[in-house]
This record gives C-alpha cells, structure tokens and sequence, in this order.
C-alpha cells in the first residue's frame, strides 16, 4: 500500500517507453519517447531513467512511487521480475512487484507478467495485465489488438487463459518482406477491401495459402494494388477474430471488451460488428494508468 | 516439333538460373548460378544470355532449340509469356510457347505459367508446370515443396486445380525477421523437433498464434532454443500437409508425387508416412529436362 496520488507510471516496452508523472493525483508530466527495451544495453537502463526522471519540470513530492510495467521487467529488461502462472487472480500482481535497487530518488518496482506453463500451450504477456488491471468489469473477455493480439479469459477477477496471435507482428512481415508486400507501392484507404480481406480471413484456416491468393488477385487484375494492405490487415484480423472467437467458443450474446489505441479498436469494432458479435471499447492508455493505481492501492 | 535432340533447357527463376545444354541428347554442359529475375534489369537478359551462352566450351548444332521456364516468362522476366487458364490439358504448353526475338543464334522459346482466376480462388505458378509435364503419371496429385509450394490435381493430363502455400517464405520470414527467430543462435538437427512441430501445425488452424507458442515454449525452457527452426520447419511443414490433404480431400490410398530437392522431399516424405499417408519421389531436376525433352516432342 503505497500513496497512490504521487506515483509515476512507466509503459516500458519493446519498441516505446513513455512515462507519465502524477502529483495530487494529477498529471503533472508526461513524456514518449522510442527508448525501448530492445535499444538498451543491459547497464543503461538507469542512466537512461535517470537523465529522464532530470527532465520532468515539476517538483516532486518525496512519498512519490514508480511502478513500471512490460518488457523492462523481462530477462533483457532492467531487472528480472518474473511471470506469476495462470490461473491467478490479478490482485496478486500488487504482491509481487518486485523492486529495482539503486533506481534513484524514488521507491520503484516493476510488475510482474503473466505466464501459461504447459501442458498443452505455452504463452507469456508483459504490459497487458496492467492494463487488464485497470479495465477489468464483469465481462469475460479482454483483447488487446496490437503487434502480438493477447486475448485472455476472466473469471471473478482470475486470469483463467490467454491467447497470443502475431496478427500485428505478421502484417509488417508480410507487408514488408514477402513477396506479396515488397514494392507495394502507394496504399489506400478502402473499407470494402478491408471487408473483403476479413470475410476471406473469417472462413480461413491455412493463412500461407490466402496470403498467396491475394498476389494471384492482383496479378489478376482482380485486386487493385492500393487496396493490397487493406486486403491484408482485413484478412489476418478477421482470421484472428474467427479462430478466437472460436477458440473460446464466445457467443454472440457475451461483450468483448477490446483495450488499446483508436484506430486499432475502430479496425476490431467494425469486424465485430460485421460479423454480429459485441464489443465494448476502452482505451489502452486510460487503462494502463488507471491499472497503475490499483497496484498502489492495494 | 523441334528437334529434341539438340537442345538447350533452361530454369529461370526469381533467384536462380540453370543451364543444361543437350546434344546428340546427351547434356555436354550444365551451369548454375545465382543471377535470378529479381536481379536483372529488363533490358539486361540479353546480354546476360549471350554472354552465358559463350562460356559453353562445347560446339552447338545449328539446329539447337532453347527453351526457357520459370520467372524469365512473368512481367518482370525476359518476354511476358502470359498464362494458360486452368482447367487446360498440359499439351497446351507446347503450342502457347512465346517466342523471344533476337535472343542470339538459336530459336529460343519461353514456355507458359499456369493460372487460376477465380471467382473464388487465384492462383499462379511458373517453372513448376515444366516439371509437372515431366514428371506426369496416372497419380491426380502433385506437390512441389518450396518457398512458394503448390499443390496440383491432375485429371487424365488435364491440370485441374492447383493452390500454393507460401511454407518456405513463411519459414524464411519467421526465422530471420520475427520476435520468434531473431538471435536464434546456433541450430541443430533433431528429428523428435521436427515430429513435434509437425504434430501442433498437423492441428493448427491459426499459424499466428502457434508460431508465438514457440517463442513461450522457449521461454519457458520447455523447448531447447536451439531446435527452434526444427519445431518451426515442422509446425509449417505439418501445417501444410494437413490443409492441403483436407481441402482436396485426399485419402491414405491415394499417391501423392512430390517433385523437387532431395533434402525438401525427405522432410515431407517423412511426415506424409508420419501421418499415415503414401507419397512417391520424383527429383526435380530430371522433371524439368523431360518437362522440356516433352515440349519439344509434341
């Protein structure tokens, strides 16, 4: 139980870090910056937080807490902090935190991730329980579209299972580097292409082959080169809503609530509607900051 | 009809080029390098001909026919020479040969892809059709393992259908490119790996959420980091079967002929018998010279 109206919360991921500084439970200063875990020479880290913390214009209060969150607590992170296994209830990450020594001025932590140990799968998640945390409701089912999609199954306030699908992480190698995206030229908005791609997506269960299927379109001239992203972000999105929804057996009556940026969330909304399931959104950053407090809290 | 005698085949494909020079039908000089397609200017392949073309140390009859296949024949090749549109008789390959104007001393020749245009599925292949023309049986199946591989029904001479699975390229992509392959380090041989990984694709119907099953798996030290392209060769490779002798429906008493390199062909050989199912070898260099020796003929 820490004071939860100082605290500093640190999003530190692979690719972006961004930290926002609460005094009197207002934000008094926030930063974003591409210093991921991922640029980082394991001995950096806190010279890095350190000249960052020196650029916050505020004074701040001495009982402040920093709680960070995501890949800065992975094995190529600051410090190791470990993954609690599921099932676990989402108040035990409050428990769990585990402390960086020597990090300044003030207490920090890092949160723990999630893990799913076997026997038949295997998955782990960093960033998204925080998040998870804080736009936790009554509902079941929490997506968090992104570069590595993570759906994950509540129960009572227990993290029962959850999913991994690289829909993001896929889109930019195919997109980029096979074939089919290599010269792709200028894209274009087209929501039909996008509607096309996703019912293709839906009823799809070998994507190595519908991948191909939509080079032959536009050697064909059956696709119109400018739509080929469109084709393919509908594609893999709605083969992932398929296959989860399937996965999960969800039905049309439950409401999915979708966590993360807006225009990921307008992409899932539209083919959750499309394909006559519910959704509720809720953004990311709200509920990463709103996590945050939780944890001081409890 | 030309003569089939003295001829010279040739496979240029995106990456690759191959040379065999026949005379008196005997091959009197081979020659492979690495000057694809994707590498030439279009006003190159000429040049690059000739000049391969005087390396032959061997006199040539005049009455030498060249013969081309593969990628040279697309929109970015040599001379565009178009498609035939499936279902079509594979002697049709003969008279749609496009001819290639001042190509040097011989009458030269590129042969015709393969193609499906909807209204459900498209679909193209080039080079593949010269070796399915060799390797041509009473079987109705044929796969060509490879980074684009397909998989093609034949009915009394008549290609029928065919679908390609990008299972090489995906490997390529995942191992060089994907949070899942990056740094993988040193890899090892290991058959139980590869079974393994052909068991889960063998089930998978959603190769984005497997292909980050390994990165946990790994993580978690439940598999040994250095079978990882092993168990990704499998899940891709199993994966592929699996869909493909579903969505053709094909039963355990049916021969599939599977026609490439040796190396590839023992992967899926092993997992057809893994799984219960018949295949039969066809090496994929021979096909292509009786594809062409077969060209010539008619």
């Amino acid at each position: 139980m820490f004071n939860s109206e100082n605290f500093i919360a640190v999003d530190w991921g692979s690719s972006n870090l961004r930290i926002w500084v609460y005094q009197q439970n207002q934000c008094v200063w926030q930063h974003a910056d591409q210093n991921g875990v991922l640029k980082h020479h394991p001995d950096a880290f806190k010279d890095t937080w350190l000249t960052l913390l020196s650029l916050c214009p505020q004074p701040l209060s001495k009982d402040t807490t920093v709680i960070m969150s995501g890949m800065v607590g992975s094995n190529i992170g600051w410090v190791d902090s470990h993954y609690l296994r599921c099932p676990t209830p989402l108040s035990a990450l409050s428990q769990h935190l585990t402390a960086v020594e020597d990090a300044g001025p003030f207490p920090t932590f890092i949160v723990p991730g999630l893990q799913i140990a076997g026997p038949k799968t295997y998955n782990v998640m960093r960033g998204e329980e925080t998040q998870l945390f804080g736009a936790l409701t009554d509902e079941r089912w929490y997506v968090f579209p992104g570069t590595h999609s993570k759906w994950v199954q509540v129960q009572e306030g227990i993290v029962c299972d959850f999913q991994t699908i690289m829909t993001g992480e896929f889109f930019h190698l195919l997109s980029h580097y096979s074939i089919v995206g290599k010269n792709a030229g200028e894209q274009n908005t087209n929501i039909q292409a996008f509607l096309d791609g996703a019912e293709r997506g839906w009823n799809e269960t070998c994507l190595s082959r519908s991948v191909f299927d939509l080079r032959a379109r536009i050697l064909s001239h059956s696709l119109p080169p400018d739509t080929l992203y469109e084709s393919l972000s509908g594609l893999l999105i709605g083969h992932e809503i398929a296959q989860m929804l399937q996965h999960y057996a969800i039905n049309t009556g439950e409401e999915v609530i979708l966590v993360g940026n807006e225009e990921l969330l307008n992409r899932y909304q539209s083919l959750f509607h499309h394909f006559g399931y519910r959704c509720r959104l809720c953004n990311g950053e709200k509920a990463f900051i709103n996590g945050i407090r939780r944890l001081l809290h409890e």
